[in-house]
């Protein structure tokens, strides 16, 4: 399915796995600020914050899996099967159908805090893009450098999380997801004493024991352990390569290699599509294929973001590969 | 600390992660077939199977990590401690020393069971390549395309196992973990069915819970059980960037992440300072590092194989970038 | 903490693990019919159904941990730190303080159905027996032969679970604890077979493998799995003999031996205090101590069930061993 | 399968559970000092020392399971299947059946010191007891107050392992198990702390999380390291009821319940047939049964220790029940 994350080093960083058995035609979109942002049941606008990110364009509209502002406000949506329920329209309330939530959002806000409180009065419509694009079920991270947000429309309402972790995977919902880290406080980046019975003599026969006991399967409860306790304990230097190395590294440690996961009985095996990295300081996005470890770049700030034309640039797929001789 | 495994599409993949704290100056290094292989304790080999690999090279020796030689047949060291114990010299056995034993090993073999007839005199002589190189602890996984055998010098005297699941990590000793896998048979890349209870109306709420169990920390042993079922599970299309790709994703899913493996109570942290894909019918060397995710290449065959002396290639580090814009 | 179950073979049976670090004078209390039953906040029952159970009796007042009433209905209150929330007085609902909730309940019904509809008006009220008895935090479980139910009063408000494990613990909250048993099941009492991969040689080298993964330590998650995995897979003879050995085999696999669970920093340790299994269905209370493993029996119908004053019976300590020579 | 074990408190205790899915005609008896052993490779003890244990007789012949001497001295068989490998008759060597190895070495020696050196000339030769008593594959545990041995005959021939956990259970050899707890040593009878990650604020909900990790299904390797953190965490106090309870409660940490380890396909299940206890500074065998939780004892002082004739009685089954009304 799919893992997001966020890592701070000098420059703060999102992005995210896309796990899936297929690809859609996914590029790097930029929206400048006056492309028109219309809504089925709220206001359109007509300028806004810029945004770059993972989308597939259809009929000329953005469908954004996670991106990321010009004011590095950042949000993604993950999969949220059997949980997500979406509702009819609401009087009383601002009516945002799922595929317009990205834009919506990093179109006019800048910070977790100003998200917290629109949210308040938002109201997750159940309306599809269209009959090919029917709804996607999905929950949301949206962070800024300091923070962020789980939010989530299941039944019970519109549920908004603080994220200390700073990760998000798929099901269960985010308070069981929590509550699961308690589980394994235990584990450790260090080596592990003897407390099982200080009358035998165990060994510490490898590094890396103080960890055991973490989930290593694609589940999605047990990336979200894995993933919170790489990024929780990465260590990185402060130089753009150092950083980008890290935060994919943190990625690759809940990638999905093909043959792993099999979807239902069919010959389908989910693959981490991509990995991506948006260093959100500097408006730029970078990501990796399943086959093309090569990072690939894409700088906002080198299209024109007075403009009201999406620029994209299709995912470069395909081992490149540097020889040296 | 390391892992080594084989992958087969077309054609035959073979190579590692280096997990460690610290980098050598490791060079891609092809040794021609008339570099002269002296021994400490052997006769010398003045012609041989060229040989492409990584290695540190000391005083024109090169020191290889793991290799592949020109008939396909691949060898990698890796670390073993507390269990690894080399010999005094033995009148009547060939006395290779541990640093010696890539070369002796390529140098004259093209398969695995040549090999196995080979060891059958072999005694690892306990002698260090110098003061300032001494004796590392370690074992071993020799393999061709058809199979692979692991070969551990310790008290009882020079093991050889064959390893049908061509994967390699570190302690306990390799029959130790080859049992371990029994605890795991259950796990699978299916959907999970509920046999827990009939009368419970249990739901599979994620895709990949049926690896449920699988091990996620970076000790050997649960390297081990990961590397070994996501290799056995792997599925790939036959083209040397699809193979490559796969290959680098099965040691992705253990690649040790900086922060997550201290070492001792200092702020040392291990992590995957390379990890290489020969392609041993091609042989043609590949490899990323922690910091460079585009994979580099060095082919054998564009040396001067007949040459006399060693070509080497330094390891290219930090991330290439391919900017869009 | 505590583990409750049921079981029914012929007859039905009901009964709990009490785990703590410390013993009141529990005591098989028989109430008969017309013990004035008086509530802080609620009208009082002068007559109701007789019931049977253990209880610390204080001021003439049984505090009930488990009991079954002459209908069959049973009902047990376990530890649920953090998480009980107790309410201020509601004048629109009927008020009853966690300490009167047993009687209450047991009073009055005859079925979980019954209780069902009662809870719809309930409310849990913040008043303790006395200041030498504050308020334990605390969930219940009520059963009868068809069905189980959970009750937790939370921050939200009053939760009533349909409990289809017929098992209860502790923490976390119930639809955590139900949810998880996802995670689990594909475990299973049968030989396991090999799924991970068709060209590995795996081995069952042990009986009851089909449950590795099962967790054996005693907080009250894992005791929750366990417990449910034990009944739900037990099978007995319809025999009283056999039916309550069974009973007591499912709490022994979740009981809390000496010096396994230390309470806090001190040398104190939770121990199972007492198991009981009473025969819902006979109205007989049968219970095992720590140290007294024969099973001591109550029968509520030798009682004057009719009478207005408490029957109640010291626990039997110590082992009562029967010497053959 | 089974588990055998050990306890200290101010005597000494020894015993196992015996898990199977039928029953022999199990007794205690009791085998007298002139009680003529006839062996049939090696010198017939015509007198030696008294022995209690668990024993089916078969033509007047004590076929023990386990059973401790009037020195003290305890022994356990226990199954070892796939990896027990008895010996063609070796000329050198003193050769005893697996049948009368218990008898043999009980009826001579007092210490594991002994008995080590005992071993040092034995050979456990492949002879059966009859057609009808087929040979078993077994392992054994000899223990006294001061340590415990378990002594394997494989392939490689017998094997005498130090054995500090003074636990036995069954597969694998006894090397791998001991070797396995390795992977447990970070559990801890203690609140964990939550070295996970600092910036986490994760919460202790529950007691017992410290052994978090800890297998509960009933495979041999699983009941092995359960056995041993609650064997090795005991605490009691010294009085014959504390002392004996605890080990029961060691003990019923790893029973087998009906239904919860299938055998083949067939309907039948492994369950704990007899759990036993002997006092073996005292001499007296206590034992409960899968239906009857009450303790039986037989002093083997209270028979004629210098007879010649078995004293037998038979295992008390079905709850014997104390009625207080």
């Amino acid at each position: 399915m799919c893992t997001a994350t966020n890592y701070t080093t000098k420059d703060h960083y999102f992005g995210r796995n896309l796990d899936l058995e297929f690809s859609y035609h996914e590029e790097v979109t930029v929206t400048p600020r006056n492309f028109r942002f219309e809504f089925r049941k709220a206001e359109p606008l007509a300028s806004h914050h810029a945004i770059i990110g993972m989308a597939t364009i259809v009929d000329g509209y953005p469908l954004y899996y996670d991106a990321t502002n010009e004011k590095g406000l950042s949000m993604a949506g993950l999969n949220f099967p059997e949980n997500a329920d979406y509702k009819p329209e609401a009087p009383d309330r601002t009516n945002i159908a799922p595929f317009e939530f990205i834009p919506w959002i990093l179109g006019q806000f800048e910070t977790v805090a100003e998200v917290r409180d629109a949210l308040a009065g938002l109201n997750l419509v159940k309306i599809n893009f269209s009959d090919a694009y029917p709804l996607s079920p999905l929950h949301w991270i949206i962070s800024d450098r300091e923070a962020s947000i789980t939010v989530e429309s299941v039944a019970e309402g519109l549920k908004v999380y603080e994220n200390p972790t700073q990760v998000l995977t798929n099901n269960p919902t985010f308070d069981i997801q929590l509550f699961n880290l308690n589980n394994f406080m235990h584990l450790s980046t260090r080596t592990p004493e003897n407390t099982f019975s200080k009358e035998l003599d165990l060994d510490v026969y490898s590094r890396g024991m103080g960890g055991i006991g973490l989930p290593g399967d694609l589940s999605s409860a047990s990336r979200f352990v894995k993933a919170v306790f790489t990024r929780m304990n990465s260590l990185s230097g402060d130089s753009e390569s150092e950083s980008i190395s890290q935060f994919f590294q943190i990625l690759g440690s809940v990638a999905q290699q093909r043959g792993c996961v099999q979807v239902g009985d069919k010959d389908d095996f989910e693959i981490t599509i991509y990995s991506s990295c948006c260093n959100t300081d500097k408006g730029i996005y970078y990501y990796t294929t399943y086959e093309n470890s090569q990072v690939t770049g894409v700088d906002m700030h080198k299209e024109d973001l007075d403009g009201s034309t999406l620029a994209h640039y299709p995912m470069i797929k395909g081992q490149s590969i540097r020889m040296e001789n």
